[in-house]
């Protein structure tokens, strides 16, 4: 199953970034190889200054070796080997009227001394983070994301909007991220799902991530936006890295285990703003979207 | 003790923010009072978009009250009622030849259920982030540092100057968000420091912060600089958010105790930047500071 994930997930990598370096259209993935040392590595392909995407990263990792201390503790394990690959991606782009988008989809096993699996689940999940709320867009990326949970299980889709709503809440600031997704984690064999049927599902979401955002952003990445809904969007970026930095148990992991520093903060936006104890105006477009932020609603 | 310190950054504030508008020149002050609903509240100022000032805040707070349940457990005692009062300021220039300051000096008491002082401790600290080094800026803050230790143990600048070294450091990069300056904590009677020595010490501190910041801020502040500093400044800017959001335990505390958000996070500098993997060239200035950055050094 790790082979083929990780096959898996190299191609949706090349899938993904030839389709998002055609939309853009002038900017290109620069791609890093890296190794680390204690096992595995990857390939990080990061976009900058394209004429949609400010900034953007579409990485893939396979790390493996012996289970680091403060993942041990925090799965509640002693001394066991793992194997873990993944795709993570974050695309910011330059208009405002482009949502932000996060996806990430994972496969984890474990090793007892003798090399046999103890345990194996796959995670993931896809969420978007508008600067101006189009509730047609907001409803086409969770109707792409039910559509493919639909096609494995009828209770999937419900379970994992709620999940994503709980997870990218920026408690902090009593809001959500942005208008939610999916999201799932530990995602392990059973009677109803085999892992087969695990990777069948997770594929298949994943598979549907450029069908769930690229539509979004043609139609809105050619829309006019004022110097002040630019400053809107990087205020609200401020908010992005407050929940990657304080929140995000992906990042903080990553931070503390070690991780390449570089292709985990990715994540993070290109230009920024913090204004002190900024609120936009009633009735705005704004002031809209922190509503609907702060009341997490249904989409489909 | 609580009532004397209360009233010494009351007019400790007062005394800095006059100050600076007076440097500044263009910045005024804008203050918020805040109430904490479980007890106590506090005096915010906050200056943004001055001619040298580009954002900066010079908080104070004095908040009572069962103590909460992060807190017992981070201080490893059961339910206490405490007081706590303190003065945090952050300024952020304009000019990216003035460097970042923080400063922070705060009293705590702990008290049993008949209202008895059962602990009580003084803690704070001061610390400078250039973005371009001039060493006698450096040699100056930490001057006036020791100068204002060396009045009260002539053992206090070098401790503290190293604990300030090692909280300040931002692990995930391997480097220190600036040049440092004092950091102390849990500054208790003892038999040769009583309270009333310690108040002295750390007012002593607190006075000498204008005469350790202000003359560089004179000296810097008129500097020409180039829209690539000005990049560079953002950059590094970013770390600072990271040391905020990542480590600090101050942030993160006010975040999970319900702090009010917009007093902790004026903290947060007003413009930044993330740049992927962005290296400074060989033999720049900006590659000299993060040499000095990964290896801190003595100013003295």
């Amino acid at each position: 199953m790790k082979n083929k994930f990780f096959q898996y997930i190299q191609q949706l990598q090349d899938t993904i970034t030839s389709k998002l370096e055609e939309i853009d259209g002038s900017g290109k993935f620069k791609e890093d190889l890296w190794e680390r040392p204690e096992g595995g590595g990857g390939r990080t392909r990061v976009i900058e200054n394209g004429a949609v995407f400010e900034k953007g990263g579409v990485n893939i990792s396979q790390v493996h070796g012996p289970l680091p201390a403060a993942m041990q503790q925090y799965f509640k394990v002693g001394e066991v080997d793992f194997f873990a690959c993944g795709l993570s991606l974050v695309l910011h782009p330059k208009n405002p009227m482009v949502p932000t988008v996060h996806a990430n989809w994972r496969y984890f096993e474990m090793y007892d001394k003798s090399g046999t699996v103890i345990d194996s689940w796959f995670g993931g999940g896809q969420d978007l983070t508008p600067y101006y709320l189009f509730d047609e867009d907001a409803s086409h990326f969770h109707e792409t994301c039910k559509k493919a949970c639909d096609a494995h299980n009828p209770s999937f889709y419900t379970k994992y909007k709620q999940k994503c709503d709980e997870y990218f809440w920026n408690a902090h600031r009593d809001e959500a991220r942005g208008i939610g997704g999916l999201f799932f984690d530990y995602c392990k064999a059973s009677e109803e799902m085999s892992m087969e049927n695990w990777f069948a599902f997770v594929s298949e979401v994943g598979n549907s991530f450029l069908e769930s955002y690229v539509p979004i952003v043609e139609k809105r990445k050619n829309l006019p936006y004022s110097k002040a809904q630019r400053t809107w969007q990087e205020i609200r970026r401020g908010r992005y890295v407050e929940f990657n930095l304080v929140h995000d148990k992906g990042t903080l992991f990553g931070l503390k285990t070690n991780g390449r520093i570089e292709s985990i903060l990715m994540s993070l936006p290109p230009h920024v703003q913090w204004v002190y104890d900024h609120h936009p105006e009633a009735g705005s477009e704004e002031k809209r979207l922190l509503e609907v932020l702060a009341h997490p609603k249904d989409w489909v």
